[in-house]
């Protein structure tokens, strides 16, 4: 599923082999723009010690979509921007493969770089995309760290008034997670 | 003409043309690096309001190498990375198309998204490359701006003291230029 307005285009992949990095810096790419900088997150072999497998991600797509688009309007607000591209696997990420890939271009660098990494950290912070850590002695579904500090940040304090008031911070009221098998875990 | 060291790889492409990006990102990317960020330099078709035709870049090779070198021990100093490469075409680059780039990966996302942008400012503060802006009405040699500001503050004080305190900061003590006419302007 894509979105794409303004300069902006946002896809969320499904079964899905690889992202087409190529595709993402080709539409972000333009004559008057002379900065790319991107963004790759890819499955590492380990997390605290332990042997990762595979990732898997799960997403409520129209929701993460939205989501990711509210974090793509509020980085206009803030830099000069030419173009956005914003894409992220669903399913199984093996090890070495890349799960989210960003690329922004500008006319001067500094834009393109400052944004690319705003982007990716509001992202992991602010949009509900739910992570499994397959590891050779077992599994975890898991919330982001940063998703989850995001949330206690915002728990500190009336969170209606808060998510209203920072609604740029954290543009889904509520994490949800798809589960195939209709269980609630 | 490249160089390769510790995972370093430093490639400065003569007549070539385009940067293969993926050769790079592949070049950093690996099991154990879960972020990869890159950087595009590419010629816009406007410089001061002046329509920009193309670019022309040119070095003495061996020093653009050792002072890339000199800037990737740099960031590997501040920053924990995998690997980092670098490619810079010399010659005539149209709008649209890439003259430098740069990926570098790492563990964690912030090593490799800080020490990219400080490659790239590195770089075109340090590397002596030259550059020639081609206009429709009109062409201009013109070393970069951050490389003259960068001089400049090193010319206040004692230059020859300076070069030596701040080696990483202007790891070359004159800039030169090959002029494949043989004539100096």
């Amino acid at each position: 599923m894509a979105a794409e307005d303004n300069k902006d285009l946002i896809e969320i992949l499904e079964n899905q082999n690889s992202i087409d990095v190529a595709k993402y810096m080709n539409f972000v790419s333009a004559p008057q723009a002379g900065a790319i900088a991107t963004f790759s997150g890819t499955t590492r072999d380990t997390f605290d010690g332990k042997t990762v497998l595979e990732l898997v991600y799960e997403a409520y797509i129209p929701m993460a979509i939205r989501c990711i688009k509210s974090v793509c309007t509020s980085a206009r607000e803030s830099w000069n921007l030419h173009s956005i591209a914003v894409a992220h696997r669903l399913g199984t990420v093996p090890v070495g493969e890349t799960s989210v890939f960003i690329a922004v271009s500008s006319v001067h660098r500094a834009d393109a770089l400052e944004a690319c990494r705003y982007l990716i950290d509001e992202i992991k912070a602010t949009v509900p995309i739910w992570k499994k850590e397959v590891y050779s002695n077992g599994e975890v579904w898991k919330e982001n760290t940063e998703f989850l500090e995001r949330r206690s940040e915002l728990g500190k304090k009336d969170v209606a008034v808060e998510i209203k008031e920072h609604k740029k911070k954290l543009c889904c009221g509520t994490k949800v997670r798809v589960n195939h098998e209709g269980s609630q875990d």
